[in-house]
């Protein structure tokens, strides 16, 4: 892996390409190797490690219409080399015949590992207020 | 605020003990102060600053049964003064008819503040799968 990001910030804006693009090679390029890497799409399960977050991602960017995101970060903690964003995303999908919009929260944690910033954690959810479809089922508030 | 905690380890237990005493007040005393902090129930909304986050905790709590509450750190990310947790949580709620347990996955941001280490960020999420299903034949419980 030669690409090297210098700050989080960098790490974020490729990720956020990837991510539009439907660039799953820029996608991977953004992801720590390694068994520690954590990724939750909204409503999934918990994913570990590199490979298996890559193939969830693969799914996601196959689609052939590219999203329109914008993204903004609301909050950010950060030391030396490691650094936490919470990131608004709102992603507009045009692959239907009505332009979707979905707002999500992020948290989205970095860390400098020796060579570059790359991404450990993507913990994205869906405010229940913001889905599109009645939720008959929705589930009780546990907290 | 007295109360000093000596590392994320201790916010971690000191935050789900409250949780599970319904303690408004240990809740309190484990939240940074400030606006910075952030807290994202599971499919809620984004929620800022300590004072708005202890509203929604102390309606959480208000509850008159206290859950039976397990956690488990799945992940963590630390650098000196910055600590993030990916945390399991098994959440059973005796308080209708039937016991219900949810698994929730939750993001937490810990930080050393000079003083102690305090909760920066609390972003919780229900997996889809581990919803419960609609119960449309339960009576509605009146009292």
């Amino acid at each position: 892996m030669d690409v090297a990001f210098v700050d989080a910030a960098a790490v974020e804006r490729a990720f956020y390409e990837a991510f539009a693009r439907l660039d799953l090679r820029r996608m991977s390029e953004v992801w720590a190797d390694g068994a520690e890497t954590v990724c939750i799409h909204p409503g999934g399960p918990l994913l570990q490690g590199k490979a298996v977050i890559l193939d969830s991602w693969r799914e996601i960017l196959s689609g052939s219409v590219p999203p329109t995101l914008r993204h903004r970060a609301v909050q950010r903690f950060a030391t030396g080399a490691l650094a936490v964003h919470l990131v608004e995303e709102t992603i507009t999908t045009a692959g239907t015949s009505v332009p979707q919009t979905t707002r999500v929260l992020a948290t989205n944690v970095y860390a400098y590992l020796g060579d570059s910033w790359r991404m450990l954690e993507h913990h994205a959810s869906l405010p229940l207020g913001t889905r599109r479809a009645p939720q008959p089922s929705a589930p009780a508030r546990v907290h």
